[in-house]
């Protein structure tokens, strides 16, 4: 029987053995949100990078630049990390280049495993679909806040889980605790995620919509793949 | 209004800043639980150590040594880890010298803390009373599992949370997704417990007897606290 683990942080990652393993990535808030609204709309390639000087240099080579820091864009670049702006009819077949606080370090920190995917609310049961085709043991790396844990992140772990339970063993304690925190949530997605350190920490910015978009179960049946080192659809 | 935070595991204390706050590590599976014990059955003083060596160093200095690794008794030591044993008669006044897998470790990491507390199922009356008392921001460091969450301190970080909830703020995520957890499990402790993924690891050093008691909410009154490196009654 296939095996779901679940890493509640980049800080925990050495922790797991990837190898022969699927890894889905998730950043609800918002990076992986953003990446799957980006392939569904259109865009042809998403590429995450760690540092924002990467992504610069990305802008010189034909890309559009998406950078965020601490919730914020960051001047100078194209966009931040509002999935609307990864919407955009200009981005429609063309290459976007994106680095975030958390999310685009979780997948350089998983770039050991078999393969890497990227999960949100909004893509939900094409992965569950995925991976229960595949075969394959699977590790939900939640890309949390500054290497600790996030209630978000965490309730996609445990909605994903409940798609698989039946066909996946359960390999770990955090599996099961997330299923437990997302059947207690799971009426109440939006407004438990609205009551998050995150959501709280983002209010200033004023994304509310974006929030209400993140928090949306199965908008899109996109699947965001990561093959040498890009994000392309599978 | 006080603060509590939750730190789901040693790997991650680091994100910490214990600068003036009490620490409360907990190890329900068995460390926390054997420390409340021992100072509630009359052991004087409990000195965690780090090492096997070190507490091998102990032994030649007047302290009968406790020494637990991967869940077993070590061999060439008086006992290992089962709170039962610190029950004995022979112990009483005594000095204990410890080193566990998991739970030593918590309390080495936190030692920038203002004071560190053991807390365990057996005295969470007596930590909650504690810590409404002195008007300081807390941290409860689970110990979890070679670096990794756990559920069962998981567990008594949301049971002492929701003794404390109205007179402290909730500091995280984390903390918040404890108390679901708790929320979920409290009808159920030993059966939640019994069905993690240590208590499934322990099966077969035959512990249930241990893992009923160390469910066991209130039993003992007792407060140990961390002082010059050795645990006292407070």
């Amino acid at each position: 029987m296939q095996k779901v683990e679940v890493c509640l942080s980049p800080e925990l990652i050495h922790l797991f053995d990837l190898k022969g393993k699927i890894v889905v990535v998730t950043d609800i808030l918002r990076a992986t949100s953003c990446m799957t609204t980006g392939l569904a709309s259109g865009v042809a390639q998403i590429k995450p990078v760690a540092t924002l000087e990467e992504c610069r240099v990305l802008k010189g080579q034909g890309y559009f630049t998406a950078a965020e820091r601490n919730g914020a864009k960051v001047e100078g670049f194209d966009i931040g990390n509002s999935p609307f702006s990864y919407m955009e009819e200009k981005f429609r077949g063309k290459n976007i280049a994106t680095t975030t606080t958390n999310g685009t370090l979780a997948i350089t920190k998983s770039t050991h495993a078999d393969e890497i995917i990227i999960g949100s609310f909004l893509n939900l049961s094409t992965v569950a679909k995925y991976l229960i085709n595949t075969g394959k043991d699977v590790v939900i790396h939640c890309a949390g806040w500054k290497g600790n844990y996030s209630l978000e992140d965490t309730l996609f772990a445990g909605a994903l889980f409940e798609k698989l339970h039946n066909d996946f063993e359960c390999g770990d304690d955090a599996t099961n605790s997330a299923l437990s925190i997302y059947s207690a949530a799971k009426n109440n997605l939006l407004e438990t995620i609205l009551g998050s350190s995150h959501a709280k920490r983002l209010k200033k910015h004023n994304i509310r919509k974006d929030i209400e978009l993140c928090c949306t179960i199965d908008k899109y049946d996109v699947l965001p793949y990561l093959k040498d080192g890009v994000l392309i659809e599978k």
